[in-house]
């Protein structure tokens, strides 16, 4: 296939060069012109503009936007609208929220562009060797970008969804698991260092991800990570989070579901983030009241 | 009332006030003879040993033990048997667990001596002036020691609970649903200090004391506390825990019920005791791993 | 003082009543004429309309909004505005969110209007005798209002919290504490359900609200309701919930503050109300595909 | 190698197959005769009794222990130690609490007998076709015993963990992580069934088993599930646990470490149990008291 890639960040350089590497023709675009440059080494043609970036690519064009969510998405839209025509298909394959992925599928649909919201997993080893798509949008349309997805996912690693959004909303959810179970594995390797054992937490993790029930991929990078820093202790404890997260629990609560385990994932990590809490103040104050406890005074 | 108490601690140096204050007679020990000192200005007779107190009261014998939950209970007990006699009533009011006081129930009843165990609440000012009291034990025995109580509680603030053991369960059940209520108004109060509003906190809390749905005395020590620490800015936020949450949480996993929220308060308890955590590294490693996500290493 | 009320539910009746019996002068509306009937034997004026309402009030006029959150606060200021002047008051004494009473005060306030959000607790009983009041609005303004709360609040139960939207807040986050405490308590009671000990639930909830830490308005709530019925046998568990614990949730996340004892009250409040779950087939499923362990088939 | 297998349930087959299909010679025994018969035919020797077993294996004898966990195990040991000579190596395989392993340890090191606790990890089919073992116990001994490991681990699906008791921990903490992972997953699909959209459950797992980063063991066993029954209505919602989920807990809470979301993954299975809950009830009573909320009565 020939396609548009706007976007050669982490995720998208490392897509494109997949696709290049399968044989597709791409061409590419981003505001910074050096990932351009070495893709074209691959095969790639670097546009110099969104707009040549469009007149570059045959009727109907297939463009596939991987670029940061939110209102960067819409600017790229924006920036395409003069030069797209009906029957172009344009894939949003960054982490969207899904809401926004089904109004902007109603926005393109008025002009007769068809729009894909496409969930992306596997990291940035998943966009270069192969990885997992969910994907929304039309269903006859999904005929035409199909071979695309043979190409850059793992074999069955991508799925047809359903309407538009349930792309992005798969992509939100595994997210919100992929919270729950690092949280999980991570509070495991807590229990053993808080042990009376010595474990070497490279080779637990080596044989978890071997014959193990949870054993996986997580359990690999475990150990991946234990082999560079066998206690960790170059690091710090800062669970950062880039938004996936939050809206599953958001939509939990939208949707008045529970999911406790999903949720505490996601707060333990905002606690993660402050060395002292005015919460654990309030706690040590009120039993210094009514117990005369003692307080740790700050020094 | 005649009775002996053992241990002059924070709670047993006030409810020996408190009973003497109220005309009762009142033979005390404690190993530091201090406090003994003190409570003989308002009456007490203060005792050289166990086996004076024991001595100096007239049969049957009431005894109540006042010292911290564990062994040392055990010590005591083991010093008064050979002055006790049958009839005579021993008192356990520290925070004992239920189980040791169903033991000891049985141990004593073998050879006559009835025994209370007595969950006390109300803090040091409830020992001072008038808490609240859960009684487990004999409940014909129990007529022969409820003045005592009329003396000491507040209206209505004294229970006979039921057979030995469900004095002290109810109190670990209190203290349970204490770490409960206080982590939600802590929660409460981290939410003001996090919004947009510069909210007086010690304003807030007593707005919140007058006539709203979650006034209690609680409220009333958040205020207090507020009143000589505006920000709780001399404190930190390590939040101890003495026992009984603990115990609460290992009962409802013995008798497999769920209480979520009783158990989260005491986890974030420990959390709190923590600068930074192993899990929160792992979390951290992992998603480097997949994401190429930056880390906070350490300086 | 003089004002208007509009809304005459449960809690904007008893307010009106409160009012009247305070020898304030109140002009009262509501879409059913009874309540309005009802309270003109106290003295009320009961308007036909809320343009009569407006027509009936001494200039600068205040009126107080006591309707359901949402859509019919904003349909009743629309409805007032016509007959609205410069130096007009108007309260939003309802559970609005704080957000939206910022943005009703800045429409306000274009046309000279001043607008104060006002949480109110302390369910009916605090309405018709005295509750408790969180306000947010202008400073100034506000002494023009306080002799109202000095009538209806309990002692030193109002409180001027700061610019709009503040008095929501509070609101907002009390009842987000209100959803733990409850739950702590709640717990605590399944734990005594669950105990070897045959407890009187009623007998209970007295002595705790009688001297100990954990005593307050909930816990004689707890005592009266186990008056009515001693297991509560005739209820189901099903908590419902009325939308402010969820916005404490969603302000927690859009805060990023970790509030992991609210989150989970109101999490256990949507579990509640289902009957079976399909978390808990996919877990037992799993289960039995890895370990053969037997399912509970649907019969 | 050449070892006597005791217990021939569901793992303990497997495994006795597995070793037999790797060549070993095993001599087995369960009260139950019939297994031992259909592995004989494939050429294990079937022991009529515990001593026939011992009698029959050469010295220093190596005997794998794989019966449920607590008293039995004890049982079965104190039935072989007659027939126990110093050198002889006893392995116990099944999910036994590691205290219980370093006390069994201890006894049996006394008379000169080697024990290993062995954590068993992939269920039946690990243990049929190769799983995970993490093992604690003399490392010298060790070496001994490993090629055992090395025929029925899969590829590094062994570990010698350090000294007695460790090999149980692991066990024990793999499955709390086994716990946090399924609810987490759960969670997952609970969102996908309350959501907009129409999943095909079975096809979302398969994707997210295919280049995601949550791949793993569970996803593929939760698309295997799925194939069987697309949206599980054959069977309920109940959560049975088996007893290592709570072990963990309470280990967290010996160690007081915090791991809010294994803990929350066991209560939520505890509240999975109940029909309906009587903190529910407390709950819905507290709300009709103060607010006059309707409850939804018992029909």
């Amino acid at each position: 296939m020939e396609l548009g890639l706007i976007g050669l960040g982490k995720m998208g350089f490392n897509l494109a060069r997949n696709l290049l590497l399968n044989q597709h023709r791409v061409t590419v675009y981003d505001v910074d012109p050096e990932p351009g440059a070495e893709l074209a080494k691959l095969g790639a043609v670097p546009a110099a503009s969104i707009g040549q970036l469009a007149a570059n690519l045959p009727s109907p064009r297939t463009i596939w936007i991987m670029v940061p969510a939110g209102k960067i998405v819409d600017e790229v839209i924006d920036s395409l609208l003069p030069d797209l025509e009906q029957g172009d298909i344009v894939i949003d394959g960054g982490n969207s929220h899904y809401k926004d992925s089904v109004v902007r599928a109603d926005r393109l649909r008025e002009r007769g562009i068809r729009f894909f919201d496409v969930g992306t997993s596997g990291g940035m080893e998943g966009a270069a060797n192969g990885g997992c798509f969910m994907i929304g949008g039309d269903r006859e349309a999904f005929k035409f970008i199909e071979p695309l997805f043979q190409a850059i996912a793992v074999d069955r690693g991508y799925l047809y969804a359903g309407a538009n959004g349930s792309g992005h909303y798969l992509k939100m959810v595994h997210n919100g698991i992929e919270y729950g179970m690092m949280q999980s594995i991570a509070e495991g390797f807590e229990l053993l260092s808080k042990s009376q054992y010595e474990f070497n937490y490279e080779d637990v993790a080596r044989v978890w991800s071997n014959g193990s029930v949870i054993r996986g991929w997580l359990m690999e990078l475990a150990e991946q990570a234990f082999s560079k820093d066998p206690k960790l202790s170059g690091i710090k404890g800062k669970m950062m989070s880039s938004g996936e997260g939050k809206w599953t629990v958001q939509t939990a609560l939208d949707l008045e579901v529970g999911t406790p385990v999903i949720a505490l994932s996601l707060l333990m990590r905002y606690r993660s983030l402050e060395e002292d809490t005015f919460h654990g103040k309030v706690v040590a104050a009120l039993r210094n009241e009514f117990g005369g406890h003692s307080v740790v005074r700050n020094s």
